[in-house]
């Protein structure tokens, strides 16, 4: 089974690609993978929303697989419509970087302006990977608090708050 | 207020524009509409996949609101990611007509071709108004299972699951 | 001044460019159009919705000059948001063919597949050319009546009440 | 029923989703909002032109309703047509922000370039809300001027011209 | 671990989503599934296209992973640029149905035209499930033969080139 | 050098990559293509233009070279701006199928839907083949005359009118 | 008839719309424009690409009328096929600013980023308005010269050729 | 037949259209051009995913002939899905600038932001001219390595391992 694993080490090099740093040279015909289910990607977005309307915000969650495709998204009564593409974009971004969409964002600022041209991808702050058992299985962007930094902290809290279950899941 | 009402009498004349048929003619500066909200979608969103669970199909189901912007998505673990576009497209196509899709789609065969082309329109059996109170709140779409008439079916579980809750909505 | 006049016979052989007729061999290096002015085209879109609201129905209304700009575009309370793009493609169909889009709807189901598929086009009736001192200077296309028919029944009131301004307009 | 109010305060964290500051963290079954009928969304569109022609430019201006979708776009005699979906987009702003399209420009530069990517979104001055009897009822955008800063007056001009009618609306 | 086999009983309703006739109806927190790996990908896709050269023909092929995402496209010297694509719809229909997109062309003729209008996907004859182990591991997608049949006979070729392989991959 | 020839024989299997028929099964590394140059392209554009001018037509006209991408483009005076995309598709049919795109509607009504579809192409009369020395080096579609048996003279009497020069061109 | 002049003050205040400095504030029913017609469109185009031929650069050559609609376009024999889109949406930036392209991306650097945004649209060097007798009657982009300054050299040779022609243009 | 040649002197003016430097005023009736091979394409994309396997990471690699069309692309197994589009853009963008994607992206800082918004180009480090015998017959790109210049390395390598191959290609 193929496994990749989120690196510690970030410095100076941080970059597309990043999480691909372990793949084998030599590819099986078939590859495993874990991606994340139904319910749980409704758990966390829902928990997202919920974190954000404690917080005053009403904002979209978008839970996405670790493909990169659609699981779970949700907007809240009064998000703007616009906030679903916003999220579904920060999460994808996790997908191509393997980090948080902030984290990204600060780290390859010379490469922003692309990326947010292409398809699916946006360059905020604001997604937040999925990780089980020490795999990322899918990532959750979140859209429509006031700053990235706050939709960053909804997602972060929805996590947590099925941490447990992420951690025994298999 | 303003208010629409789903008419009985569906002989001869059926088309686009029905559900418009007792509007008034001088418009308000301002019109009160009603919309479904993000629980109750959600909550009809998972009840549509668990009932074709049950039947043993992978679906995607789409909840809009009654403007036929987006409430909830939600893709089944195994359901193709085509599936959610054509549940949303679905769900668009009951607010459009004012009709389940599978309905429209037999009184009105001499203009589906055209509808087909009409961005965030499909004309497919699988989607189901949403009513509370008698008024129209919203629509859902499922995709995924072998015929619409076995995702409509799915639909209409959801809507029974949550018949009260919809009678009382206010 | 280059002119082009709608032709009386349509037997047997109306197609696309009909409209084109009469245009002379040599072109000018400089082409003068006579296009309709905002003030009517907004006229000619409220009256449409007006003419649908007595009927019951509320619509959308899209008034384009003969270039296939949009001019004016109006939707009315309850009407769905798809038929704004359904109203501007019936008058494109006009702008396109030169005859009201049910007309050529009914003469060249031959191609009507493929112009769907065209950019900006639909091939519905409710479309109907705007003609005023014998030119066309645009065209005002109608949608959400239950029935193409009664969207072009709308758009036909529309221009009869300012038929004289028509006549005049110079 | 639901209703979220313009802050007054926009100092240090003025963002996306600042709207819904007072959203309710338990959302109900069915929402309720108010928003724009459409012979008030004519008056402030033509309005908005005519207030441009006074001052010598000719533009398009657009009103949305609260959520985003098109209510009534008019397009001068001379504007060019790129000017509609500028409109279109700066209204579709004030949707997304709550806040005049100019001064969410200046509060977030640091977005700016992703949000310009956002289907329906562009970050330019001249749009405004709507707001009737202190509810956002919608939002209008005009393009075409000499500058956004003109445009916004024209929008300014065509909201005070409706003054007592947004007052008394209901 | 979820796994879905291709059922052996077509009789009479075969549909969308019949490839997820046997998905429990608890779905689990993590979903592992299998997917092709790029040599076997590639090897499929070039060995359509000298089987296809072996017949006279010029193609394009396009392998895709059970996701329904690319993974392998070739176009041949003189395979129009247009082949492209249609090579990589006709793969995803295979994962929307689970069928040879020939054979579901022939059981939904119902739906045929409906599927065409969703992104990713065409309804015709040449592409072919990738089974590997009992498990669909991908589908490949031919367009450029005289014929959906001949594309399909060049699919069916590499595959069997590569049967072994597939018998014993893991 | 790589060469392809029409074929003389369309009986009974003539299809999408006919053009292919005698395409070696080894490819060379690199491959060597005639195509059209501008100047003859906008030649056959203007005399396409100009023979349906003397019908009493206005058209638009468009050249590609063998690969499909545009070389010359011109829209007549009265033409319709639609008329643009169609003749570019009908010109891309030609460069799909190596026939006539009215020989090939006629030839494959079957996967004349889907092929439709296909970004660039479209399955009408009025798109003809540019052979110079044999060897297909472009394709010219015309479109806006009432029918495409007349956009098809057109482009016809153009490719005459240059017969001598594409016999003599190297 | 309604006219309007390029201004000759540039200072201070250059902007969208700026063309539109002399429209009456109160429209007419029917709008008189004069467009250029597509033999000069055709002769402006060539001579952009022979200018670059000369200077040894090959060039798309797009002329746009005074609606931005296309009228001629043309892509040299080595010309990359992206230098057409370039081409088009330079001559489609006179059209929206009434200025060569180079001058508004001078001028206007606050709104830059936007209007490349905008479809149709983009802020480089090398669109020039084509004038008759004091009226703009459409445009001209050239693209692939090394530097948007070299193909507005080529543009403006164009022009020049046929300036007497421009002047007596009727 | 038309050759062009890869300058040496880079210095002051590189540009767009550089590669056109030599191109003859007259045009022929008929041009002759050099493409890639589909073996050498596949050649090319695979050792440029093994080059990057090689370093560790997992990537995309695309080959586009000289006229920007796909000829070959390979996703590795865990590489985005994304990574796709951004290979194949960068090699666009050689095949429009003549040069090494980074080396443009340093020289022509002015217009990047312009040519992001160009359809199938972007302006990233990582795409590589493929010339065989002086002549540009196509183009790599690769993307998924933490940082274009590594993506640009595995490009290289994978060009040294053919260059035997493309120095006696015909």
């Amino acid at each position: 089974m193929m496994v990749f694993k989120r690196l510690a080490d970030l410095g100076g090099w941080i970059a597309l690609g990043l999480f691909a740093g372990m793949a084998p040279v030599q590819a099986a015909d078939v590859v495993t993978t874990k991606n994340i289910g139904l319910e749980l990607a409704n758990q966390i977005a829902m928990a997202s929303v919920e974190a954000c309307r404690k917080d005053g915000y009403q904002v979209s969650a978008v839970v996405v697989d670790r493909n990169g495709n659609l699981r779970s998204a949700m907007r809240d009564d009064l998000a703007a419509r616009f906030t679903l593409q916003i999220a579904q974009e920060k999460a994808n971004m996790v997908v191509m970087s393997g980090l948080k969409s902030g984290e990204f964002r600060k780290l390859r600022a010379d490469i922003r302006p692309e990326l947010n041209h292409i398809d699916g991808l946006i360059v905020m702050e604001g997604g937040v990977p999925i990780t089980a058992a020490g795999l990322r299985i899918g990532a959750i962007g979140v859209s429509g608090a006031p700053g990235g930094d706050k939709d960053e902290v909804c997602a972060m809290k929805a996590l947590e708050s099925v941490q447990e279950r992420l951690d025994f899941a298999e």
